[in-house]
């Protein structure tokens, strides 16, 4: 045999054969983050399931949606949301562009920095602080603008930017989604153009794949004559609780075959999930583990877990992962 | 030479070759349908240049978005739009579940028949018959009575199914695009759930990827208590016009690098996807082909062409194609 036969066999078999060899590689672990148990058997037992061929739980590839909620399931949401951390830090550019809300309230009790009388504004309050540092500019004057803090800004107990506190285990559940052909979605009570800021770059989803609550905007041109939108004060759609399943079908427009939420804000969509045919996965997280991250639950103001929500997992059989139990290591930076 | 390694060699080569060979295969003519001239060359062109490694006007392929109006831009929209025809055809089922409608307009006229009285409805008329029709049902309801209509209906003047009705070179316009990396969406002012029902079968375009004229929708339980989501009359996203960009943000969140549509209800999102940086295309389509399709402009009711679009395509570079001169052929039936 002449050597250039054997060196095109080699080159030909590496083309073939590597890519099986990686594959393989892939399968001996698709969830190192995780502790063995029932959740982590439910979920890779449902991508396998879902996506072997001849199976009887077989999604065809079109159909393979996997909604997850933001919020305390993918990454941490206490002691406050991110984009609620973001809206008061924003407050004093806002106050020096327009100097005279420096005397008005909410933005006077901002401006004082004391979280104790911030943490009792009214809802009407803490919608006008939104309205002032959410909308009045660009899109893309926003984004710029999130961009900006994001790469600064960190978590006050974990010192670390709020961009690197997602869940490790749950970006390898959204990769292992993804490499079986699912398409991945966020669908958020956040702000859909805030989480769209960085979810491409910290999640791998592009922004065409982020639901969440949404501001309207205003299409008009700049001095320049240039086609601008800008964001205005008039919501469009509350995503959350019962809105979720809504913002569901206004954007995706199919129903998912797969959801992960963490509280009662996502208790629709996983109901909305499960009426639909076939394999179904319905997953919630619950936050166990002062330790490591926090335990919140019945009581708590954000991320609530009321007791009714967990008689409604068992009802319906849904998977209720246990962060102290059935995650090994919660962050990448541990 | 072992006859194992000849066949070694030749499964293997079968692998890597036949697929190049296919690439080469398909670089010969992306638009058979197409005429050679300015429009087709224009969006070979464009594709080549914002796909090419190393090229100036390289595009990244997550921001490869491509949108297309639907009505006139890629299927036939005269004498009357689809979806207000199906409507129409609705109404004998509405009234026979509801036989108090049968003696009040619009809906008497429309049992009629006369078709010279439907023409002068006035907008609210319409709008009632749209209501009436398109919403008191779930979104489930909804896709299986448009997907039986769409099955048997047929235009009044080609005799064909209205889904048989696209056109040819931007079926191919649109695979050319995907082909390259490019996700193609619609950008239509015709409603989101009528498009979604037909839009992956017809144009490879998946419900997720389709944004339109938008109701809400409300989420309840039916009797057994599963859950599902009901169509009601209230508008979220009037997707015309202005609309059309802020439709753009809203569901897909990114600026598209190529933009197709025909008519003035198109001309704000062209100017919305020009005001990117880097490469673009903005194209019309002008219907000027009365004896394969039709012939209108600045005096229809329906697709209006004004004479100041021509002047902005002109003054802005944008690509008008001509179906009578830049197609060869029209539909793929022919």
């Amino acid at each position: 045999m002449k050597l250039a036969n054997i060196k095109t066999i080699m080159m030909l078999a590496q083309l073939v054969i590597l890519p099986l060899f990686a594959r393989v590689y892939a399968q001996t672990d698709t969830l190192p983050s995780w502790n063995d148990g029932a959740a982590k058997k439910a979920i890779t037992d449902f991508v396998k399931t879902t996506t072997e061929k001849g199976s009887p739980k077989f999604v065809a590839p079109e159909a393979r949606i996997a909604v997850f909620d933001q919020d305390g399931t993918t990454w941490v949401e206490q002691p406050m949301y991110t984009q609620v951390v973001y809206c008061l830090e924003r407050v004093p550019a806002v106050v020096k562009a327009k100097p005279e809300l420096a005397n008005i309230e909410p933005f006077k009790t901002v401006l004082s920095g004391n979280r104790e009388a911030m943490a009792k504004f009214t809802m009407p309050q803490l919608e006008m602080i939104l309205a002032a540092t959410l909308t009045g500019m660009t899109v893309d004057e926003f984004t710029g603008e999130a961009k900006k803090w994001l790469a600064i800004a960190k978590h006050p107990r974990f010192k670390q930017l709020y961009t690197d506190l997602t869940y490790q285990p749950m970006q390898e559940t959204m990769k292992l989604f993804r490499a079986n052909g699912y398409k991945t979605y966020f669908v958020t009570g956040g702000g859909q153009d805030f989480v769209r800021v960085y979810a491409e770059k910290v999640y791998g989803v592009p922004p065409e794949q982020v639901v969440g609550t949404a501001a309207d905007t205003k299409f008009g041109y700049d001095k320049s004559g240039k086609a601008i939108l800008t964001k205005v004060p008039k919501l469009l759609l509350l995503d959350d609780k019962l809105g979720k399943p809504v913002g569901i079908h206004l954007m995706i427009g199919r129903r998912p075959v797969a959801t992960f939420g963490n509280s009662a804000g996502d208790q629709q969509m996983l109901e909305y999930t499960q009426a639909g045919d076939g394999a179904r996965l319905m997953v919630l997280v619950r936050h166990d583990d002062d330790k490591r991250e926090y335990a919140y639950g019945p009581k708590s103001k954000i991320g609530t877990f009321p007791d009714a929500l967990m008689a409604e997992a068992q009802k319906r059989g849904w998977i209720v992962i246990s962060m102290k139990n059935d995650w090994k290591r919660i962050f990448a930076f541990e």
